[in-house]
């Protein structure tokens, strides 16, 4: 098998069906898998073969059932970036909206946050529940955020360990189907994708990121999944916070009605997305934000979960301030820079299991087309350990470009609709 | 590093000096091996690579050191192929004309024989020495044909383990470093290369064991070595042998004076080679042959190494058959069938460290150009276990090719010569 894909050959059903199931087993080897996802990295699979390919892997475990919830479900997946704390408001103003949320969620790694750890900052807050736990909290909210159990796709999660320390993260057919697997092993019946491009995201180019989405919608149609892509803009955060605890204040700031306009509009966009998929209608998601029953939602859910959500969040207990060093209009803020600063600062991790601090990251106090001043603050930079604040900063040279009477340069919120 | 090939970037000395130093010490892992191995399959490396890549598995262990030997050194790589015994009669010739020949041999793997199986048929000869008794053996014979020792290129040895179980073996900058990387490790100071091609061949088009036999040229001159390579015929076997002591029998036919011309042929050819390039003057290898001098080097040899150059070789318990069912011209044998045939009567191996019958194997009693007819004996199976014929003769299905009056297809013995 490996040698067909080495030589551009097709995989047949049985081969791929195979290759998973004895890789999930130990039959075939990591060094074997590797030279595998390496030979489809170069040479690519059609989409028969993704097609397969993920199916596979679904069936590596078990599959989610919501048979017994009356309401439609509907789920969203980003593929992660800088600052993105989106499923927080969206999940809670979905289910406001007469949705089921089933939001099975990951940590983060690298430069990009994941939302288990932003919601673990909420103290009490837990993210590891039973399937019973998990049904009990969609019934009695409409929503529930948490961990994915390790019956979902075995296959995928021992694949993606391998492919991260292998350099086959970066390969279309591989994202496509590890993605999808575990959405549609999850059991949804409707599904929107929010794919981001941009410097601070996994698919910086605009058009690699485009293919990828079509792949993913092309997955979950195979599968009976009503699924949907949008391409968005991650090439300047989103909102005005990058970090765990402080992502979770600016979520409730824009559940209160309030918050930054950029994480408001893609908030709504998105719901508005999930809620027509779901089939969802004559519900006005804007109202829910002001009318405070997406709120009312958020609270019952966290503290479904152990978490109480009217206590105060983790603070850092050290901060340092960023200011500009020139006057001018910002035209530009590089989202992977200041992901890599947050991360360096401690509120990302670099190996799976490590531990993150709830309080550390940074707040950003100026956006792209803002007129400048120099000495003017920029960014307050929060983490626990002040030794982390040199490197912090290395990260952040050159993040923000401020030129006399330029043009913003930046991507738009919505790059491209897949439907 | 994987990254950075996969992307079709240069791999820089030190980075190149640090993978094989840490895969040799456990530090990268068999996977980032294997992904890194595929990824050079897929996109190549340079010269400077390639080059700098054998002198890594080079320093990964010790270097022999021949300086007490006032003879000059002369070596000889084959690449393997059907019935290829050449190393056989043509170290013994070498040095009966004045060369000293260190032939630091291996073991068959797959349709391919290994000439330190064929040597192991003699009774009582031993294949492992130590370097002291292997310098004794050069000086004292002025040839030794042994295993190469764990301390050579031991990176190599890894390395080549994990590319035969993933599809990685067929990239030529990874075989051009792996068997230079042995060779000039062993410390002769001329080398002759036979890189075989066709059908029974590692290599079987031409053109790629054409550039196969020219980057090694290459690195054997970068590393200071007088290197030649000749690209020889294997789409039809070589001799009228194919199996270990078949071998053995028909090497000592041509030390004797006699034997089939290809092999006569071929091994005055690779003599005439490496005596010019070791600056030897004034010998005619072919009266060597005649006048029995290098059959004294033979016995010698032999004997040193424990083995009874008198005693009747093994001879397989069963035989049978393969008989012409039609008559014409044999105008095409196909060696890699034939090796084929060779391997499951017992005569290789599929895994490392597996047994292999001494005295299983095939006697061809017809080669192509021959005028046949029907019922006429093509071949004799020879094996100790008469319940792997069958499987043999499946293998030999269509592996001879007799038609009325067409012209023979096959290679010239020497399809180049790289100086």
């Amino acid at each position: 098998m490996i040698a067909a894909k080495r030589d551009r050959h097709e995989l047949s059903d049985p081969q791929i069906d195979w290759v998973i199931s004895a890789y999930t087993r130990g039959v075939v080897a990591d060094e074997q898998m590797a030279a595998l996802a390496m030979a489809i990295l170069l040479n690519g699979m059609n989409s028969r073969e993704i097609s397969r390919w993920t199916n596979a892997m679904i069936n590596s475990g078990e599959r989610m059932n919501w048979s017994s919830i009356t309401r439609p479900t509907a789920d969203k997946h980003s593929t992660g970036g800088v600052g993105d704390k989106i499923t927080l408001p969206l999940a809670p103003l979905v289910a406001a909206c007469g949705g089921a949320v089933p939001q099975l969620s990951g940590r983060g790694l690298g430069h990009t946050g994941g939302t288990l750890d932003k919601l673990e900052s909420i103290p009490g807050w837990r993210a590891e529940l039973s399937n019973e736990e998990m049904l009990k909290v969609l019934q009695d909210c409409g929503a529930v955020i948490c961990a994915a159990g390790a019956g979902l796709a075995p296959a995928d999660k021992k694949l993606y360990a391998l492919r991260d320390v292998t350099a086959t993260v970066e390969a279309i057919p591989l994202i496509a189907s590890s993605i999808m697997s575990k959405k549609i092993a999850e059991g949804t019946s409707s599904l929107v994708l929010d794919v981001k491009t941009g410097s601070g995201a996994f698919m910086s180019d605009p058009a690699q990121a485009g293919i990828l989405a079509r792949t993913m919608v092309e997955l979950g149609k195979n599968a009976g999944v009503k699924t949907r892509a949008l391409v968005t803009a991650m090439d300047v955060p989103l909102g005005l916070t990058v970090g765990n605890a402080l992502e979770v204040r600016e979520s409730v700031e824009v559940l209160a009605g309030g918050g930054p306009s950029d994480v408001i509009e893609l908030t709504l966009l998105l719901a508005r997305e999930m809620i027509e998929l779901a089939g969802i209608s004559g519900k006005d998601p804007e109202s829910a934000l002001k009318d405070g029953s997406a709120m009312d939602v958020w609270r019952k859910m966290i503290s479904a979960q152990g978490g109480n959500p009217g206590a105060p969040l983790p603070v850092a207990r050290e901060n340092q301030k960023f200011l500009a060093t020139e006057s001018g209009r910002m035209v530009g803020m590089d989202a992977m820079k200041v992901g890599v600063a947050a991360w360096r600062l401690g509120a990302g991790r670099s190996r799976q299991g490590e531990k993150v601090q709830a309080g550390a990251g940074i707040e950003l106090h100026a956006k792209p087309g803002e007129e400048i001043a120099a000495g003017q603050l920029l960014m307050t930079l929060h983490t626990d350990e002040p030794e982390r604040f040199p490197r912090a900063l290395d990260a952040l040279a050159g993040s923000v470009t401020i030129v006399a009477g330029g043009a913003v340069n930046r991507l738009p919120l919505i790059v491209e609709r897949i439907q």
